[in-house]
């Protein structure tokens, strides 16, 4: 039985394990990417870890989310970022290079290779026959060290594509056909393969926007195979040496099927305020605009603003919409304004912004309350646009600048008949702008050794978190009910965000959206003394940042005994030392209060030995049974203090 | 005796007084400018006039500074100011179109006219040989209104310049050579008037840089004569219709004289932070710089960007450096970039950001704490740059290009003498790339009177004030010492600016920097109560911001007793309807406590008929003789309600 692309990639990269879904394998990493917004923590990992070196063949430290600089704190980030790179040996791509993945793949992707990043879209990358996967800050901060990225071996989607798009359809109604079909858990646990006819007439860029947002649908990560769109990309990047070729063979099997007629693709458009409520762009024609935005890692390629480009030349967008233009890096901008189509784009009324993700991540660009803004971005989650009551839409470039034009929702063939557009023709320029003055390399290994982090008065060191006591006695500092998230254990917004790189800072907005005074009383125990925080069913649900397992543990979290956890957080908590507990009997919850003090003993005896442990209540004088589910290699994490001291020893 | 520039212009436009320093005189406007960030005040002040149309012959509204939409606020601001355009016939700029200064001198600016702008830099118009000045919002709001413009007549300043200057200098050195010799308070009630030979090598966008950073020295405006060089800027603007001639009498007398061999300029540069902490560059040569950015009010022409591209032109700015670029037009970044420049600049590692103040207003391009920054802006006054501790450098484009390629802060002679860079041979476009579809122009007047106003959740109306009433019986509900500034009044700053379109929200800041609770007794008062606030001396200094009277205007204050008063202050609390009054007797203010209940009689008969009142404490059982000092039509004002109320009327 032949092999895809996806199962090529795995098992060229297989450390440990088989390649059979559903269980854990190993794969050795290539290449790593981390962006600003979660780089600064791997940076402080690295720290922690006395890493001498980036492992990996090449390592990228990119700075494209905090762009904005509304006080010093981003600017300071920026100067971290750039001396960690320096010491580590990694890529420093400057603020204002460009979004990272679009980047990557124009500088660094290779054919046949593997990429972790801490960034969701980091599978952008499988439009060049990669394999990229988005994960946690620590698990490239371990991947930067040498280490294996440790997965659930995935089912292989192996989506057939025929035919060819018809004008004015692209590869942003194909994923948004995708979604429509399967809706954003429809890639759980999969890897999507996308192979047949159809793939011909895709560029590589237009493949990049087809596996960016396979995140929307859940994937582990998207792959195409390395052809000769791949060749002809690197060719015009200065970069043919990087290819190789890597296809799937011609009786390749998948666990999981499906195939798309290219030429029945229509025009389509997501809803607000999720990227599968996706429907033709004809069916919601006729709604006012009051923004629209070209740009981000969904669409990034040259071909996405030169299409808009041409729309609008010698137009004028309407009066009453925002038209934003956000190059994705400054190569392609360079690109663009070399054919003349920026200076198309500024005639028309667009609002050009430096290259970088911008509004995609809600920095800045927020619409008016109830004002309808078109994206080409990926995601269009509630807020994600820094408006609250915000409604958001996902489109292609095309839709978007037929809207901005009309200053409605519009079908671009409608709007093209009803100007007389011809569909543009778009000749990729041979050789692109290359021109790495923005990518700074790292320097030789002895210079690197040398080289300081400078860290501004908002950078902080990642804490030293001792090993696990053997007893602990402590108080419940905090009770909380069922499906408390990450974000009310560390909440993100403007307040908290500009502290990601300041883990003492942070950890004063611990659980304050649930009760304010937990920092004070956390505060106010003995050092080093801890405590017990006490949750319901699906504890730490929602988002993976690692924050809220750090910050509660640099406030003396020793242990949070709940009825259930959700799965990310779970693990955080064992990689950062905290314990992670459950109930056997359910009904136990009821019977501890905040204030109560709870006892474990024994702990370095009985972790490694068995799966329960007993919980003292000396304030109740009463005694439950709890569960802790850690493997072998967790259990040693947990009482190393967490991943990072265990990994350091190994390192030394 | 010949007259000047200055003395023609005012001349013309005189409606009341006589042209004799110091005296009061009223001027009629021809145009107005409002900014997005003064705008929304003075358009809730048309709505409260109940303005039909604009009287002046030209008045536009522009959204140059708060461009960043960090969440839904700006975004509405602009629906706002558009929807109040539209309303009372104004033009609109869209946000992204450019800064005020540069665009309306561009598209409208009309030799021999007067302007008066709610922005400082309004000033910069007097490159077209216009009378322009910045004002406060009621003032601007009252021109739209066709109320002639009331100042006292300033001294002429005849400023004679002879020479060229020399290569790798331009006209920001001149200005920083007014600034070294004269310093921020050298223009204080005067108008300076540039003359002599030198003009003949000064463009009109270079007069600009001059005449706009006027408003550093202090002075009221500043002019220079509308001849051949503003001829030729209109012609390539295709307004040469638009051209009059207006030069001074070859034998025109000034009352105050200086001098400027221009050929003795040398590259200048302004230390951290003050825009008169001027020295040569080359003694600050030498100091690591972090940050460069061009752009800016102060630097807004072409060629300040066409200079700084051509010198970077194929090498690369320093790998620590972030080297900022805003195009200060969309005209100017259309030229810009068909000529190449702009890929250019891309090339050399630039940031291009959109058409707007950005940075230079405190939006965004904060610089890390202790990290240099170079910016060819106006000001530099410490923490302008949204950095509280920072340090920014003001200089010319030549000096930032420089010193972003070099990594520090260098003369740009000495780094075309060590790269071998030839000085820049710059030619102008013949045309401008003149494209108005940011430009919305008004609609015809019946369309306009039937515009509604479009306000979100965060625009208010500004609030209507009732008249004085005739006896005010009301506690103290502040006492606050000397020198207490509009900043503690109603403070700037992150939190409260997005508030500045809605009156009862920024009112909940109102002293809060002195007694966070002031806010909360004034709303424990009875409605319509009021209250009084005690002050010392010099009271409401520094910033002209009209919200200091009007927020606690809001809150129910009636009266201000103090020992002195800020003059614009005092003014602002006579426009919108609070009574100043001074203590006769200084030692009084003693005697007065936080809580007590003072009682003004008889208000309505005896302020217009005399200087003084008595102040009755009931607590105490004392009575205090207060002088008001108003004039006649001050006094009619307050009585009012205010200058609104009272011109609502007159205009019915």
């Amino acid at each position: 039985m032949g092999r895809g692309v996806a199962h090529k990639l795995i098992e060229s990269h297989l450390v440990e394990g088989e390649m059979v879904p559903g269980r854990p394998i190993a794969l050795s990493v290539d290449q790593t990417l981390t962006q600003d917004a979660t780089g600064t923590l791997v940076m402080q990992e690295l720290e922690a870890l006395g890493l001498d070196r980036t492992r990996a063949e090449v390592s990228v430290q990119y700075v494209d989310h905090n762009l904005l600089q509304a006080d010093e704190k981003n600017a300071e980030d920026h100067e971290f970022l750039q001396s960690a790179a320096r010491r580590y040996g990694l890529w420093y791509s400057k603020p204002g290079n460009g979004v990272s993945h679009p980047t990557h793949m124009q500088r660094f992707g290779v054919p046949g290779k593997t990429l972790a990043g801490s960034d969701s879209h980091t599978c952008a990358a499988g439009s060049l026959g990669m394999l990229a996967v988005g994960v946690g800050g620590l698990e490239v901060a371990m991947a930067i060290a040498g280490r294996p990225l440790r997965i659930r071996a995935p089912q292989i989607w192996g989506v057939r594509l025929t035919g060819e798009l018809p004008e004015w359809t692209s590869a942003k109604d194909v994923i948004l056909e995708m979604l429509r079909r399967h809706g954003v858990k429809g890639g759980l646990n999969r890897i999507i393969e996308y192979h047949g006819p159809g793939l011909d007439t895709l560029s590589a860029m237009d493949r990049h926007v087809i596996a960016n947002m396979g995140a929307e649908l859940g994937a582990t990560t998207t792959v195409f195979p390395a052809d000769g769109a791949v060749r002809d990309f690197l060719r015009a990047e200065g970069r043919e040496d990087d290819f190789t070729e890597l296809l799937a063979d011609t009786d390749a099997a998948y666990d999981v099927t499906d195939e798309i007629d290219l030429s029945s693709v229509e025009p389509l458009i997501a809803l607000p305020s999720a990227p599968d409520k996706v429907v033709p762009v004809r069916e919601a024609a006729g709604e006012k605009v009051g923004q629209v935005v070209i740009g981000s890692s969904a669409n990034p390629g040259l071909r996405d603003y030169a299409v808009a480009a041409a729309m609008v030349r010698g137009r004028q967008t309407d009066s009453t919409v925002s038209f934003d233009v956000n190059p994705s890096s400054r190569q392609i901008f360079a690109d663009l304004t070399k054919t003349g189509a920026t200076v198309d784009l500024i005639g028309a009324g667009a609002r050009i912004h430096q290259a970088g993700c911008l509004g995609c991540i809600g920095m800045g660009q927020a619409p008016a309350v109830g004002s309808n803004s078109l994206r080409t971005f990926p995601r269009n989650f509630p807020g994600r646009s820094g408006t609250k009551e915000d409604s958001v839409w996902l489109c292609s470039p095309e839709t978007a600048a037929a809207s901005a034009l009309a200053g409605e929702i519009t079908d671009p063939r409608d709007l093209a008949e009803r100007l007389g557009i011809a569909y543009p023709e778009l000749e990729p320029p041979e050789r692109s702008s290359v021109n790495t003055r923005m990518l700074v390399p790292p320097p030789p290994r002895e210079e690197s050794l040398r080289a300081e982090l400078v860290k501004g008065p908002n950078i902080s060191a990642l804490p030293d978190f001792p090993p696990l006591p053997d007893r602990i006695e402590a108080p419940v500092l905090l009770k909380v009910g069922d499906d408390v998230s990450t974000d009310e254990i560390s909440p993100a917004g403007a307040a908290a965000l500009p502290f990601r790189s300041n883990v003492p800072r942070l950890a004063e907005f611990t659980f304050t959206r649930i009760d304010e005074d937990y920092p004070r009383r956390a505060h106010d125990l003995a050092d080093g003394q801890g405590h017990f925080v006490i949750g319901g069913d699906n504890y730490g649900q929602g988002s993976s940042r690692e924050h809220a397992a750090i910050t509660p543990r640099f406030l003396g979290l020793r242990a949070v005994v709940a009825r259930s956890f959700a799965r990310i957080h779970w693990q955080n908590l064992a990689n950062f030392g905290v314990l992670a507990l459950e109930f056997t009997d359910p009904a136990d919850y009821d019977r501890i209060e905040s204030g109560d003090v709870l006892v474990l003993d024994g702990l370095r005896e009985t972790l490694p030995a068995a799966s329960e442990v007993v919980l003292r209540n000396k304030t109740r004088d009463e005694e439950y049974t709890l569960r802790h589910r850690l493997s072998a290699p967790q259990v040693e994490s947990v009482l190393a203090g967490g991943q990072i001291p265990l990994l350091a020893r190994e390192l030394e």
